[in-house]
Order: C-alpha cells, then sequence, then structure tokens
C-alpha cells in the first residue's frame, strides 16, 4: 500500500469529526474560532529512542503524543479543537504499525474531544520522529502563562511526582523490589501521561500561573519563577507521591530524583490563598488530586526545603537534548 | 550552549514580531483571527536525504522549508500569518549550524509576511528532520480548494515546470553540457523554491480550484481532477519551460519527466474563460509568468495530449515514501 493508500485508510477517518479538514483531501485545514475567543497553538515533538523506547507499543506512543500536547493546553486552560501531525517513519515500518498507531490516536481524539485537521507524511533511515501541532481555544486574554506568580500565591500541583521517572527506570531493566502491581502502575505513568484537562478547564480563571511539568517539577517550576521574576519555594515533605513511588524512597530512593525526573505531565501552578477553597471544589469535582507544596516569595529560582527546614540541593534539571 | 540558550539566542528574535508568541517563553502561542476571517492551516516536514541534501546549506534548508509550506497557503489564497517550526536535529549538530538556519528563517520571515510562533527543539541519531506548521488567513469560506473545477474550465500553471527536478539531477552529480548559467539557475530552483503568494492572493477570487504542484504537475492536476470529479486534459507543447529546461528537452530530455518531477511549488489552477484577462492583469501586476495548459473535460484523471494530437504515455507520478 503506498503513502497516499495508507492516509486515505487509517488517517481520514480520523478528520471526519472536524468539517474544516475536508477529509484530508485537500492541502490545508480551515479553522473558524468562536467570537469572544482566541486561538491557542502548541506543539511537542517525540522521537524514538529519547521520548519514548523504540519497542513501545505504537498505539501507546500515539496516546503519549496526543497527551504530552494536550497537557500543554490543559495548563493554559485551553479546551482542544483538533491538531496536525507529521510523521517521519522509520523505512521498515508495516502497514500494521500504521494501523497500531491510528488506533490510538482515535481512541484518545475520543477523549480529548480532538479531530486531525491535517499533516503530512514521510519516510527516513532514522528513528520514528512524530510532531504533532495541537490547537485548542480560550475566551479573549484568558490563557493562562507562566507569568503571573505573586508574592503570596499558594504553589499547587496535581496529581503526583516522579512516577514516569521510575516507570521509564523500570522500562530500562532497573529493579528494587517493587512489587508486580507497584511496577506495572509506574510504567503506565511514563508510557501513558494524564493530561489535567478536566482540572485544566474548570480552574482556568483561578490559576494565576501555570506550566505543565514535562521536564521535571524543579525546572517548570523554575519556568514559573523565571517569568514571573519571582521565587518558588517548595517543600519535599509536601510533594505528593504514589505509593510505589513513596516505596521507592522507603528503600533509600531520593525526593530529588523525583522532582527533577521529568515526565509528569501534571499541572504546576500558582493561586492567591482566597482560591484555594474553590480550587479544592474544583478539583474534587474533576477528580483530580491537588496538593500544595509552597509558596511565592521574594527572590529568583527553585528552593526545596527539606524536613528539618535546610534548603536541599538540587540541580536544576530539566533535559536539555544538546 | 544547550538547548535553552540556543532557543534564546537564535529562535526568540523570530518570534518579536508575534506578540501572541509571547516571545517563545511561554509553553503556547494565542492568535486571534480578526472577524470574517478563518485560519488556515497546513503542515509540512522535509528530511535530509529525502527533501533536501544532507550538504545543503542550512540557510537554504531553511527557506526551503517556509516556501514549502507558503506554497500551500498561496494555492489557497491565504495570507501568511505565523509558524511553529519543530526542529530534531542529529547530534553533530554545531551551534554554526543552528546559527545560519535561524538567519535563513530570518530572512523569509520578513519576505513571506510570517513569525515564528512556538515550537519544540529535540535531538536524534537520525537525519534533520523539520515539520513546520504555517497559519494563514483568508475571509471566511474564500479558501481555494482541489475541489471546484468545473467542465470547460482553463487549466493554468505559474511559472516553469520541472526546473527542479533537472537541479536534483545537477546537485547529485549529472550533467548534459548545460552551460554554468544554466545549471545554476536549476540548481536554486530546486534549492530555493518561489512560492507564488502575491499572486495567490491576487487571484483569491479568480481561481475554482488550485494547488500547489509539489508531486509534479501530473500527480498534483490529478488531485485537482479526483476532488472535483473531473477530467484535465493537457497540452504538452504548452508547458511553460525555462530556457534551461528547454534546452534539456533540445538534447533529447522527455517533457514527461519534466511534468512529473516535482519540486515545482507552482500553483496549478482551473478558471473560467471569462476569468482569463483578470488573471492576465493579476499575473502582470505581481511579476508571475501564466500559462494556459489545458482545459478541463468530461471523464477523471489527467490526460497529457502530445504534438500530434495522441496522448502520451505518462505515469501519474508523485512522490510515493512507502
Amino acid at each position: 500500500m503506498d503513502e497516499f493508500g495508507l492516509i486515505a485508510k487509517y488517517l481520514k477517518p480520523l478528520a471526519a469529526g472536524a468539517p474544516g479538514a475536508f477529509g484530508l483531501e485537500d492541502d490545508a485545514a480551515a479553522i473558524t474560532v468562536p467570537p469572544g475567543n482566541e486561538l491557542i497553538l502548541t506543539k511537542d515533538a517525540i522521537v524514538a529512542g529519547v521520548h519514548f523506547l523504540a519497542s513501545d507499543s505504537l498505539d501507546l506512543v500515539a496516546k503519549k503524543l496526543i497527551r504530552v500536547n494536550v497537557s500543554d493546553l490543559a495548563a493554559k486552560g485551553a479546551r482542544p479543537i483538533g491538531y496536525l501531525l507529521a510523521c517521519c517513519w522509520p523505512r521498515a515500518t508495516r502497514e500494521a504499525d500504521i494501523e497500531l498507531f491510528a488506533q490510538g490516536l482515535a481512541e484518545d481524539q475520543a477523549l480529548y474531544g480532538l479531530s486531525l485537521l491535517g499533516g503530512d507524511t514521510t519516510v527516513s533511515d532514522g528513528p520514528l520522529v512524530l510532531s504533532l501541532t495541537a490547537l485548542g481555544s480560550v475566551a479573549v486574554g484568558k490563557m493562562v502563562h507562566r507569568k503571573g506568580a505573586r508574592m503570596g500565591d499558594r504553589v499547587l500541583v496535581t496529581g503526583t511526582l516522579g512516577d514516569a521517572g521510575l516507570g521509564l527506570r523500570i522500562a530500562r531493566g532497573e529493579t528494587w523490589g517493587a512489587g508486580a502491581a507497584d511496577e506495572a502502575f509506574l510504567l503506565r505513568r511514563y508510557r501513558l501521561p494524564e493530561p489535567r484537562l478536566a482540572f485544566g478547564l474548570a480552574a482556568n480563571e483561578l490559576m494565576r500561573s501555570a506550566i505543565d511539568i514535562s521536564d521535571g517539577l524543579i525546572a517548570d517550576a523554575g519556568h514559573i519563577a523565571d517569568a514571573s521574576q519571582a521565587g518558588l519555594r517548595l517543600y519535599a515533605a509536601r510533594l505528593p507521591l504514589s505509593s510505589a513511588a513513596a516505596g521507592w524512597i522507603r528503600l533509600g530512593g531520593d525526593i530529588a530524583f523525583l522532582a527533577t525526573c521529568g515526565d509528569d505531565y501534571e499541572i504546576c501552578f500558582t493561586a492567591p490563598a482566597q482560591s484555594m477553597a474553590a480550587l479544592e471544589a474544583q478539583a474534587a469535582r474533576s477528580g483530580t488530586r491537588l496538593t500544595e507544596i509552597g509558596e511565592v516569595v521574594a527572590g529568583a529560582g527553585v528552593q526545596l526545603i527539606g524536613p528539618s527546614g535546610q534548603e536541599l540541593a538540587v540541580s536544576r534539571g530539566g533535559y536539555s537534548h544538546f
């Protein structure tokens, strides 16, 4: 089957929900943004061997690709609309691979309310490279920025931290005596992040600054600090851990790893103290664990405070590709 | 220099013209589309060794990346707004490479009226993979589609055909005794396509169906035929050739190659006979060569008619990556 046949068979059905995709039978898509709204755009690429393992199942890779982008929209308080997709497949790709990939896309499109709008398919001698541009909408001026944290704001985080980093260690063959259930949980957290979309949409007006955690809490909280020209003081003892991650800590694991390992796709944000009750109500409504982990202070950068009040030495972390 | 430093130094200046890019210091861009307009989106990826040569100068690669996408907007009658860019760099990339690449982007942004809105930078062990999502705007409902050709419409094409295909043969070391000036011209047509933006914008209301020619005239005219459920009859003797390509034909070259080799980035479109005078005026105003090459007929697909009225056997051509 040639490129056009593959697109018609596996990708065209993914565009059925978007009239402006013209059934992927034109050179461009057309989008009208409802009056009073603006379009929010984000683009994340993932590469085999860097962001996922070449052995990962392609339906999960497709879902991770959608989810890392939906996570950006969620942290900005934006509602997903659609996406454009560029795939650069290795030459040895088989039709069954593309079928599995499209199946993952289809399931997550339905879950997050997106449609495929267009894109491009190429082949190379290199690893699988996937690039997705996600479109969302938000009321004009209501996008939540990294900038905006104010002195005295509470710092909060959704979900639990560090699970994906531990999951990657398991995927790479490391073991530390975690039970099978914990191992499966951690692996799943690595392979299938859960963007906090329902919470991000509900909390749009309550967050003063926000970012989704892809490069580790310390690095991404650092982006809020930099953009807001403020400091963030975080307390190690308050960082929300899954029971699997807490078990790893009990066996001698270092909390600093969990705060820097990345791939969490949780939302880190700041909000004034008077919004805490409303935030907790929204968290409960959307079934989202929400934890206050620190506060915005004078200064710059991120401090991680240990159990006895001392500042822990933590490299800022964050993944730099070069 | 790390990834963040490189982005700040070389990419951030490219976002200066777009307030909604937030200086590339947020996770998403925000775009407001003027009332009465809709957003047009297209995404083309180019890969070293497939769409350009790994030895090509990176400023030209950057320009080609922008131009292949602007060409899509031009054929849809849309005015460029901005773009998101994902780069997957080979591990051996040096800072000077990225500087040269950014310089090419900067020059073409200014030429076509685009700003960088966001994107992603990664590194892999594979070839350079570049993916660009271009945004444009058009009055609501005025995007020109592949669909829309009507029986009796004239078929027209901008510029000249086949130059880029010949340029690629020269880049790969082939020679046929073209002079140095012709070789330089053909190489340039391969490396630096000229999207027909001014003409596409001016002719928006005059084109009934249109496509930009990336996969060769026959393949792309075939997309118009398929989408419009009509046939396109094209005349080999009318295909516009540069003097360099005409020289190649005189030495025994085959017109079918020029009609199928791709990378032209000219606009092929259809229009009713009564629009010809207005189209010629717009072509003159924008300095665009415009040639009538055939007509829309009953039936399906594309026929290429030879000098004595016989149908030439031409494989549909078009590049399939798989």
